[in-house]
């Protein structure tokens, strides 16, 4: 494996259940997940550093004049975004990063860093995510056809994401995507360093 | 994963372990490999079907003009190349092949179909690389001169791959590739039976 941690961007329908296969990998395999920066108020027990950074308009606006940040988005009058120096630093030491955002975000991430690796998590089919999100319990019918929806646009775009993986039995997916990052070390971008050293060597009549 | 198999071509340096690993992928995990067509005579032992398709020269150019070649070459004389039919009836039935094969057949292979992935295998560095060569103790100092000189061109086009493995322990690496060919059924290309029936469904109101 690389020394270098890579980075991956995990999206996926509403109701496919991504937060929890993203949790899970940090417990069982110490990835770390990318902090997002905000302007909107801390609610009560957010700590600064933990669930978010938190910013003042001017302080964001200055991350963004300087680049600071993977990607940002603003709605209703706050900002958003992934801070870079968190996740490059976590990168160095080596940990492998993951970065939880939807789907608009996540196809300007690879824009703008095309060698990162952009995984989309679906259920095995449209009935299954309906059904996880009736289950659910928490939200009210019109808010369940508004995601459904949403997800229905979403498919449109499943064709930009380097990996499609399916998430039928959880404990399964949590695996296969583990697997998956950790054969993602082995993409000709990230074995730059390698190839150097090999090329190197040879150029030197090893 | 996905029902139809996946087509996965190894190629690495002379020395770099590629033959042992594509033996132990098929016996531990059932992988098939491609079989060759040849022009040349069978040697003593060779069976048809087994470890050639033994062709006559006009069958050969036969199946060129049919397109019913991956990828050919012609070496003194003799035609080899990797025949479409037997990789295509063991993807159908859900088995993946490996292409076990040089690097300019490779690329040849890529640049027809784009949606392979290529993957090569290196040694740590270019010292064992060395070391394993003059261990076999099978080749004159000339010949390993000559595949040491050959490895140090195709470091080149090393790039041009989309995975590069590194062999340092055969057990390890021998699982890793396994690792990754599983992860490369995830690939969007890989998942568009999946991606058309999610349209479908979010199509039909699911």
């Amino acid at each position: 494996m690389t020394k270098k941690g890579i980075l991956t961007v995990i999206s996926g329908f509403s109701g496919a259940g991504k937060g929890t296969i993203v949790r899970e990998l940090v417990d069982r395999y110490g990835y770390a997940v990318s902090i997002s920066a905000t302007t909107r108020d801390p609610r009560a027990g957010e700590q600064d550093g933990v669930h978010y950074f938190f910013k003042t308009k001017e302080e964001f606006e200055q991350m963004i004049a300087d680049g600071a940040l993977i990607e940002y988005a603003s709605y209703v009058d706050n900002y958003y975004g992934t801070p870079k120096d968190y996740v490059m630093q976590k990168l160095e030491q080596g940990i492998d990063v993951i970065l939880e955002i939807e789907m608009q975000g996540a196809l300007k991430v690879k824009e703008r860093f095309p060698e990162v690796s952009l995984i989309f998590i679906t259920p095995p089919d449209a009935k299954v995510l309906r059904e996880r999100l009736e289950g659910r319990g928490t939200e009210t019918q019109d808010v369940i056809e508004k995601r459904l929806a949403r997800a229905a646009q979403e498919c449109a775009y499943m064709d930009q994401y380097d990996y499609i993986v399916i998430n039928d039995d959880l404990n399964v997916c949590v695996e296969q995507i583990h697997g998956l990052i950790q054969a993602l070390h082995w993409k000709c971008v990230n074995q730059q360093g390698q190839i150097a050293k090999m090329k190197g060597e040879f150029a030197n009549k090893a």
